[in-house]
């Protein structure tokens, strides 16, 4: 079974179960950014892992197999476009070359890696609206050879 | 004068100078992230804010006027496949539906604003290495018809 | 079920039954655009409204569940090239600047909401000729740190 | 001259004489959006228009001929992704084909023209935040062999 | 049933029951090159065309009835490199800014419909080898506020 | 000189003598669309065609010069998306399969020449508007090994 | 039956039964080249041609059917990347505009028929490695109003 | 000085002294198409190549300096639409997996290499017209670990 | 059966019993890159390779027939995006040109082969963390005509 | 000065002073694939890098001042189908998904980092054929979250 297909299933059945993706990655101990990309197909799964979601979810052991497997990364560029993904596109289209100059001048010439990386989202209450917030955290890495 | 001839004026200036990005958002008062940006071209300055980056950088008052116009906002691509800047990309590319899922679950069905924004970058401290923490907070904006 | 499955089941079950996207909006207490969007897609129906439709069309409960689900948003860009669509981007290549300038001269720096939004299109009578009415009614939101 | 130089021109001497959009729109006694595009570089003005523009503006002969030049209509899609005129084109995106169906419903196999076509754009005032209200208004025409 | 699939099982049954394209659009009253695409997929026949062409052709009605469904047009973009499909594109690429001079030359500011559109294709005999000839002809549309 | 910078020069020099191009069609015993087309740089001019031509719109030896090259051909694909060029390719991309159908219906398997041929654009009137008539006309080769 | 299942199920049985395309074209009384990319899609086959094919490859009435219509032609832009043909392409970007001014050279200003065409592939020993000797040899068609 | 403007000032300066590329090829010792590419960038010419040729073409040491320079190699993707040099790419993407099938049948898996390689143009009179012949001739390269 | 049919077998019945890719090379008597590459459907596999590798793996004939087959090569571009072969992309993005002029520098005007080729990946230990080294060894092609 | 202006200059001086990269590498005490792509614009160097690098090469200061700037990495894709650039993209497109496949085999998930990393290109004589060998050499980074 393709990650592509396990992901649909998964999803599926979260809805029908009336299970949220906190819950999920309570369920597996995991943070809940790293266990959603990992259920959409992002990142292998532990063997334990895989089988506790697969019976928290109802689903079976093909699933679960799928879900260990090693990715291949990425998403199809045609749900990037959509408005919840493209405002992050946008943002990094007009703030890119100054979070650049930034990591430049405070770290030296380097990245932030995405490899070594986590990604949080939190909702943080406002008066004129509460805000969403992302945090990329990632480890400096410096060009050297 | 275009914004982009602006903006090499201002990054060659500054090195001449030898003053950090930081050290011009004090002068002017505003967070760093907003003042690269608003530099390199991305967001006006008021006339007060040009004048003073532009005594600061000992650059002509025609680079004062332009970085006061509205921009068209927008990263040439090339310029998007830095490694530096692309990793932000590819960190998109692996957990852009992650985040979708969960800014759902959160808010319901609507946006991170890319409008009313602000993102942030910060160094912290790492035994394994320090980290580059890069946050993106903007106000969630439901669908509303 | 798919949206674009459950789509084309709701396209195919109102040419079948006689019905209006009017008249299917009516049912629903919705306006028409969003209705019809919706109905193709491109927004969650509440439960209520995506079992009355399914009544409404004849239609299975698999539908009327796949209708409530959160979309991933957007058009295949094949149809973008249909003349009827076309005509919208063909204007928006000859206006989009203009509208950018006089959006920033009335309003300021800032954009019109594409989520707080609304749009409607009207028959307008003209001895010339009927008139094609779209108007698109978004929130301005002005740039915002 | 070029049409783009001819509007670069525009745009700089309206900032420098301290004009608004509306107010050369009224100079030339022609709506706002037609008088943008035009000055953008969108559409032929008369030489009258071309040679009161220009008085208005200050500027030489050499413009009043450009604008009056028959244009080749378009904008670089670069400028596409400013996000004040992106909104439009993800509003499309996401509306794009249900105004398709609702055109085809009202009116038959056809579609709006975008030659026999206005557009206005407003501002709504609205306790929740004024709104930005643009109306596309072409002339319907059906497919006639 | 989709047009596409409709199509191919018109253009199976054209050849088994070794019909010409001409014969059908006589059958139906229609033009050649409109009956054509209408039966590829372009235009909507009416209830009474299609079901003529379906007798002709012995087809089921589930084609009938898809043969009178609104069209999303366009072709996919693998067929327009076809080269007895792509001769016209590079006359276009070669003679289209030609056109446009010639037809603002006679007409004003304006376009060839493609909507109140016709077009014929014919065989000249010539002694140096046959000629096609094919006549585009729409109506013509000034630019109208 | 480049055929481009020559053609700007054509263009220019054509306005500002407020000569038509028949009328210079006319001057060189030439067919409209293909003088047009020539001084545009897609065609090679004769001496004699390049030098009166330039004679009758008073530019140098260098555009005659110019306009005598060898033409590498093609259109910017940025200008084809002008609409009065653009209706053109909404039209093949409407009847190209059609088109391409009833060539080998006519025919056999084979093409319209794009090299053997010639292109006229003629005003049809008409009590419902002046249409627009353009005729496509080359040789047909088939295919033969 | 498509061209493209057809050409599959050719590849297969030529191979299940041992046999070169040479042998088949030799079965078919036609030039290698062309057969082989006759029955890979890209011409049509004679009744005849179509039956022998079938015949000697044991294959279905419904390849053969298949294997006389009228193809659309060109080759899906993945395989164009596959090594063996793309030092085809290679060399077309680096002699491309050679072959261009010695054909103009040696016979004026035209093109070579891709049409009235024909292509051959040899192998010539050379002691320093036999060599891929390919020949395309089309017809000079003079660009002719 | 680039290899491009050393391109145009040699395409210039054969142009006006009349020569021929077989002319300059012949000063050369050297074959036309290799001499033409040359000459346009794509290949380095020896120091004595290019003295030889600027001394015929009466231009500057610096031109013969950028004739000797390593090129990169390739072809501006526009150029390659000009209709002389499609029919090529034309006929790879009808004939190309078929010369596939052919190279691997006579000499196993492998490629045509495009680097120990020659390709000549010659004209071949043919009562029906005479015909391009072009011939590409490169060493057989088998995959070889 | 498709090679990535065949390759989709190959994957799961290793994960499934267990095996190596090195294992599985062994049995082969191939080196390991080749090996994974040829299973993955980039090149043709022998009969007794193949019919060992299916031994192995506990595959049908069918598979062992496909992996035999030769292979139009390449990688789809999506996975060419996922981040462990994308740094390979990266890396020759910024160094593609300083080995070029290396190349040229020690070995003259020419090319790495791709098809007299092998590659090897190894693990190199290191205190501040193992090290990926892969090793690219092709012949050198002088550029001969 | 643009850093694509500093490595023309430099690869003009290099030539013009009979200079080797190599002999440029030693003199900077750096590998010889690092100097060729910072001098190329693909790393800073040093002042005092920048300063030998300049004095050896006989350019002015303004050089060594942009051969220290902050580069923006990566290259024109114009550039990359050269072909003795192209061989390396080839080969990943052949081995890239059996490098993954290894590479997660020996280390796990994760990549070979292209920041941490260092290429080097070699001459390994050979009896058939001296061969380039290009060494690609990464930390590996695991997946860490």
């Amino acid at each position: 079974m393709s990650k592509s297909d396990a992901a649909e299933l998964v999803v599926a059945a979260r809805r029908r179960r009336g299970l949220t993706w906190s819950a999920i990655a309570d369920e597996l101990g995991a943070p809940p950014v790293w266990t959603t990309a990992a259920l959409l197909g992002q990142h292998p799964l532990t063997r334990e892992q895989a089988e506790r979601a697969c019976t928290l979810l109802g689903l079976e052991a093909a699933v679960a197999e799928s879900l260990q497997q090693q990715p291949s990364r990425g998403t199809d560029p045609a749900l990037m476009s959509d408005p919840t993904i493209y405002r992050f596109t946008e943002a990094l289209s007009v703030y890119g070359p100054a979070l650049k100059e930034l990591i430049h001048e405070e770290f030296g010439d380097g990245i932030m890696s995405a490899i070594n990386f986590r990604v949080d989202v939190a909702r943080r209450p406002d008066p004129d609206g509460d805000r969403v917030v992302v945090t990329f955290d990632g480890k400096f890495l410096d060009y050297r050879w």
